[in-house]
């Protein structure tokens, strides 16, 4: 889940069920996931740390990571989910304990417990294996990706599909369309769970386009390629209006990421489902602004 | 702190403070220790398991030992105190904080926040560096240890200081005395905050000596090393009156580890000071009854 909708969402009177993404394969969770056959405790570790209500010290902790040494890059948490996953059967059951040490008012949830592993298809049949080689191209990344998917299958953890069955809103994205969202939506029982909820289903369009992933998207290519994978179709998608200045995307042209094209928003976008608002953050990065984001999510018919 | 007395007392109504060596220098805490430049997590670790009131998802969790791979060795709660020491200048709230996931009723305090080191010379002059080196010797066991000390000075955590001062009653041991019990003894301020504490001093004699440290030691020698230590008197000395088969003792042997010698015991030992009893557990070990330990200190005058 991303941190912008979590921290933006968190101090309102709403109960938030993050549901994450298992299957990262980069970096210390990466790592980790390999050498221990666990589930990615990346995507997890962060939302933990979002929403916690903890001491600044023990969020300190629990995003500590080792600078040197036989642990250098491991963060705390990672090495804390991982020790959870091996020495327990009850994964659930620890992390209902981790919501009550770090004093969260919500809840985080794996989307699911089996190991698998995410592949994407490109054009003239090409397969990439892997979140990671999805997510920094090692292939030609002009070539569009056709089809993700996961094998072997996973299925859906059962607490999850209760957090969707019981939601008001469903609230996807933002974050790398292949990925991260595919990821959590390619596991079986989730898309089924979300199109028989009678919660608004909300995506959240990503500011700019990714290099190998999504080059070219406009908000509309997001929106129907989420609906794609859910197999139905979205209440509403909220997309940033606020036009960045050239400078501050002067480093993401260099990465061959664009800001998603703004011509088509206004013309052709049916203006009940396309929300368009200020949802852009004032850092240097291009980045959704959390207090902006959760004001329009919350004023949502 | 020796889990015997703590799993004995722990459940009784009374508020225990457990205060924990914090150099020794073997196995995964020390390890960390060297590689970190931390304080040993290794004592504070155990007395945090032994009184924690969580599930047995949880205390497994804190438990664990990872098995294999970079991680392979060291235990999670290992980890996460080094995690603490390095991610926070506040270790004592942090491990209040611990306290608190572990729902403790009692509390695990360092003896020393400072970095030291345990030195023992030996007849002959020889100067022995690090707690392992004590614990498991390299050198002729048969020189006797002649004086143990800590390089560079360290002084007692102020909470700890308190903690004494607050007692009703203080326990010493069992433990290996030169190894454990010194390092804690050693610290400036702590046996003169023994000393000026209104408590009664109990110490509970090791049932075998160790080859290296304590050859041919009696109950006596054990509490007038520990009064050597302290600088001061005991209050009482709890020994150990019952003889375990002789098949229990063979392993012992081999590792030249002797029953404490019992003729002295009945013979030259004040009856009011020195309270020998079945305080044997019925394991294959020869270690101290919880149970029966913990009736004999709750019974004392």
């Amino acid at each position: 889940m991303p941190k912008a909708v979590l921290s933006g969402l968190k101090n309102h009177p709403v109960k938030i069920s993050a549901i994450c993404a298992m299957l990262d394969s980069g970096g210390s969770a990466g790592r980790l996931r390999r050498e221990y056959k666990i589930l990615s405790p990346g995507d997890i570790r962060r939302s933990f740390i979002t929403l916690a209500d903890a001491s600044p010290a023990i969020k300190k902790l629990f995003d500590y990571r080792f600078q040197s040494g036989s642990l250098k890059g491991h963060n705390f948490a990672n090495l804390l989910l991982a020790a959870i996953e091996l020495s327990t059967d009850d994964y659930g059951k620890v992390i209902k304990t981790l919501n009550h040490f770090l004093n969260l008012h919500h809840q985080v949830l794996p989307v699911t417990l089996d190991k698998s592993e995410l592949y994407a298809k490109l054009e003239k049949g090409k397969i990439i294996k892997g979140e990671t080689n999805i997510d920094i191209p090692k292939h030609n990344p002009k070539l569009k990706i056709k089809e993700v998917f996961l094998k072997p299958e996973a299925r859906a953890y059962p607490p999850t599909l209760k957090a969707i069955e019981n939601s008001d809103l469903i609230i996807i994205g933002p974050g790398d369309l292949y990925s991260s969202l595919a990821q959590v939506l390619l596991v079986k029982g989730i898309s089924e769970a979300i199109k028989k909820s009678k919660a608004k289903k909300v995506y959240i369009s990503n500011l700019m386009t990714k290099n190998g992933e999504t080059n070219n998207f406009t908000v509309l290519d997001f929106s129907k390629e989420v609906e794609k994978l859910l197999g139905g179709e979205l209440d509403y998608v909220i997309y940033n209006g606020k036009i960045p200045s050239a400078k501050r995307l002067t480093n993401y042209k260099k990465q061959h990421s664009e800001l998603l094209e703004l011509v088509k928003f206004d013309k052709d976008l049916n203006k009940k489902k396309f929300i368009k608002a200020d949802i852009l953050a004032n850092s240097k990065s291009i980045t959704h602004n959390p207090k902006k984001l959760s004001e329009v999510i919350l004023h949502l018919e």
